[in-house]
């Protein structure tokens, strides 16, 4: 497994060049884009290659793990009361159907309104609360108590946040969120600036993969409809309105990031980390989609 | 005249039952829906009827003023290089145009993305610099250097400000709004929570008529060709996306705020100031229209 | 005026550089570009200058005619039932609020939905009848019984339709249309075929501004009120999307049409045709456009 | 097996009451929305229950084949240069996306405006040649020669088919779309007309899971991954936009028409086929949605 993974990685680093590292953040503006790294989990082991090993930011990806919580925290019912199940089509960051369609709510919870709401459901005393809440859960479930938020990000998310504060407005204003907006986005702006590598990642996508349950006797859902809950929503939603591609050349359960990031997964099979900042039109790693789809071909793991 | 008036009020104080006061603030929420008052003013005198000296926030009707205070400062290139001149045919809160056209600028200054643009452009030390500008303008068009803004509707505005922030932070992302968003807003809210009566109204709606001209000596539009442009758009864009019926059965400038304040004018004729708060699904001010209708055909005003 | 409108021409020729001649239609693609022409009508006289005399087809132009036969037989109530009165901001051609508004109706009868609508309430016994009585109409308001329609224009649109058979359709959905989607494009197709010169228009828009009364006597809209409502609509919708700028810069009724056509007037005043075929973006003539915003700034015809 | 689609049957035909029978044809309308039957396929046999043998016709399912031949044709590269792979959140017969988002194609071949376009895509010498292929694959991966399709049916589609006319000549001008709309509605309206009953749909959704390959020499996709797109479609667009929620409450690839019936299938392990003619309000079989989340859970097919 390793050698194929190596041999991917140096297949597949060519399309670095046509893709472009997200720049409305400095800090991930000036990241080398040539960097491309693998982590496999699977029952006999973990297999890694490349830049494996390189810290990077969840950004989107910290979508799932506010979802699991926000399910555990509220049940099935009262977070999709607030947030739909369908794909949208549109940009991660649309606000067109809050306005056209009704009863406005975001349509899933991997879109930027959706996540702001999900997050908004999160239980907590305060806002660094429900953050560290958030940050637990990534540390349990990837094994990784190390795993933490690197502060410079999010500052740099608080000073280019126009557009997801004014998302966050438009929904308190269409009575989706109820809390305050300013401290919603705080927890939103550190779950996206939590640092981890590509191991963690695969870690994390063994857990999901194997129904993994650590989420505590509170939980509302049981483990394993919330573990399948999310990995529905990595294929239909979950790499931005480029899911429905990705579903038919990938065919497995993913979550990108904009930093280059994506964790994915083989239901009861293996957990896939991967980080690449070149990033095509839609936001997803263009290496990292390359490389998934050969490794997809070679081991036959569509799900469909 | 002041017959007619009154014979007016009584015929068409009946059309409030099947308005709604407006209910976003408390304060505008408990308004009597049966008020109703005009004022008009021409060469020959100033003729009042009903309740034309109850005080009133203008609201929209502000929107008026500070494009004409941006228009001043900043010339006519400039402030259509951020907001454009068509009518929309959307709601006055809609962000749809902003996502699907490019460029993505405010349609118009009528509307509430266009408004918040323009107050951005008004010159000024302060946000408090700002606003008494408008303030002042206010009372020198008007004549009525008595007029203040009200500093409950203008709290009240904070507190149910939600979806006028999303237009702002949305405005910001997207370059269209470069200054400070809670600062542009403190203006916006209290230009919007100027306190007059329908007197004031038609006083300045005559000052329009008359392409009167007090901007003083830095403006960069010349004045009739800057009330010419405002009044062109109280034609396209002043009554909501009523605006088309409104031109159509009453055919005169004019500019509604959800207060239930009308401000309107014949060129070169007169000035109209209407007060009545209950509103058509619209946003403009039932009785206000039914009565600007049938004054109209009256005294042939239709400019078309 | 006569030498004002020859000094016009020279200098407002130079803007056809800028402009394309529209192609969806190989007759009309194949017109030479540099062509300008204008006739004005007064109480005083007719004056011509440039290609004055050139023939060219109305396009939607004939959206004026269509609907002052649509009012005259059905009434203001029964047309405002299926088209709206609203500018919309959105291209003529636009089928995006027939999807996402409610109800479901062409905003205006300027835009192609809302023109199709409007021919499918004109009475007569077959697509040939109607189209005649639009044709004399034309012939009748312009003092030109010479005027018909372009035989091979009127075939090539048929081969050019399917957007405007795609908007057809959808309103026979939505049930606006309630007759043969394709009779009703029959005589819309004719009526953009009608072929004249500027002088024609002129005469028009001076029958216009003067509220002529020709409709006949089945007619259910006052005559004056009929052309007080198409003059409306010319200035709030006339120009497509481009018709709340026309309105600032020129500031008169004006409707236009692809083959560089425009019918202007000044109410009570004068009528005004124009005819040069390199077409700015939103689809109006650009030396047309530039050429009017002199004459309006020079006699100071704006009605605002 | 037999005995738990037999209680699943009498536990979910109470739903029938809040769903509400297709009526835009008339031979739709008048169904007995009491019906429902379901028949499943795995490697042990076959097993039916309730109204398994009832005929219906395929409507919306029919885009499944009319795919697989197309893709079988043209090749992958090809076919999804015309129509795209993501789902929309907009309904079926939106054509909303197809005005605003660049460049304009049908976002995926589920919906009614890519299913058109696939549709223009099959080979043939004529429109009846290119049906008879349709209706060919549907016999032969069902297993029944006998399978033809509703006279009736078909000529009612051709009578309310307005919107789908319109989406036809909208793709035509947009120049998705290169031969004749008529003739490639009258495709389309056949093809939507077969009739069969649910265990011809278990039967296909048999062939689907297993890989089945049969579409002959000249397929240009490789048979297996063939059948592997249109699964990964059925679970990202199969159901409407009600398939996000299909996919987290039920976990199968599935296409529902809105005759009633949903062909789905388990990859690997079984085809299932269900009747029941009352929908929601996406348009899916109320009853039948009903019982393949209880088959689901029952069984656990989620492949999530």
């Amino acid at each position: 497994m390793k050698e194929k993974l190596e041999a991917l990685i140096q297949k597949n680093k060519v399309w670095a060049k046509n893709g472009k590292v997200a720049d409305y953040i400095p800090k991930l503006a000036e990241v080398n884009k040539e960097l491309l790294g693998i982590t496999v989990v699977d029952d006999e082991g973990i297999y890694q290659a490349g830049n494996w090993d390189y810290q990077f930011t969840l950004q989107s990806i910290s979508k799932v793990f506010s979802l699991m919580l926000a399910l555990s925290d509220n049940g099935y019912k009262e977070v999709f009361a607030k947030v739909g199940m369908e794909p949208t089509g549109d940009p991660y960051n649309s606000l067109l159907k809050l306005e056209i369609q009704e009863p406005a709510k975001p349509l899933n919870p991997m879109i930027n309104a959706g996540a702001i709401a999900v997050t908004s459901l999160i239980k907590g005393n305060n806002s660094q609360d429900r953050f560290e809440r958030i940050l637990d859960l990534t540390r349990t479930i990837s094994g990784n108590p190390q795993i933490n938020y690197n502060k410079e990000v999010y500052r740099s998310e608080w000073e280019t946040a126009d557009r997801n504060r004014a998302l966050a407005y438009f929904l308190k204003d269409i009575g989706i969120i109820k809390s305050d907006v300013e401290e919603i986005l705080d927890v939103y702006f550190k779950q996206c600036s939590i640092e981890l590598n590509s191991k963690d990642l695969a870690q994390i996508g063994y857990f999901l993969a194997k129904q993994g349950c650590v989420i505590g006797p509170a939980h509302k859902v049981v483990c394993s409809e919330l573990t399948r809950i999310v990995k529905t929503f990595m294929v239909t939603c979950g790499m931005y309105d480029g899911s429905g591609e990705f579903a038919i050349r990938v065919g497995i359960p993913a979550k990108s990031g904009v930093s280059g990031g994506i964790l994915a997964l083989v239901p009861n099979r293996m957990g896939v980390g991967v980080f690449s900042p070149a990033l095509d039109p839609k936001g997803n790693s263009i290496c990292g989609v390359h490389l998934l789809e050969d490794l997809s071909k070679d081991l036959d793991l569509s799900i469909f």
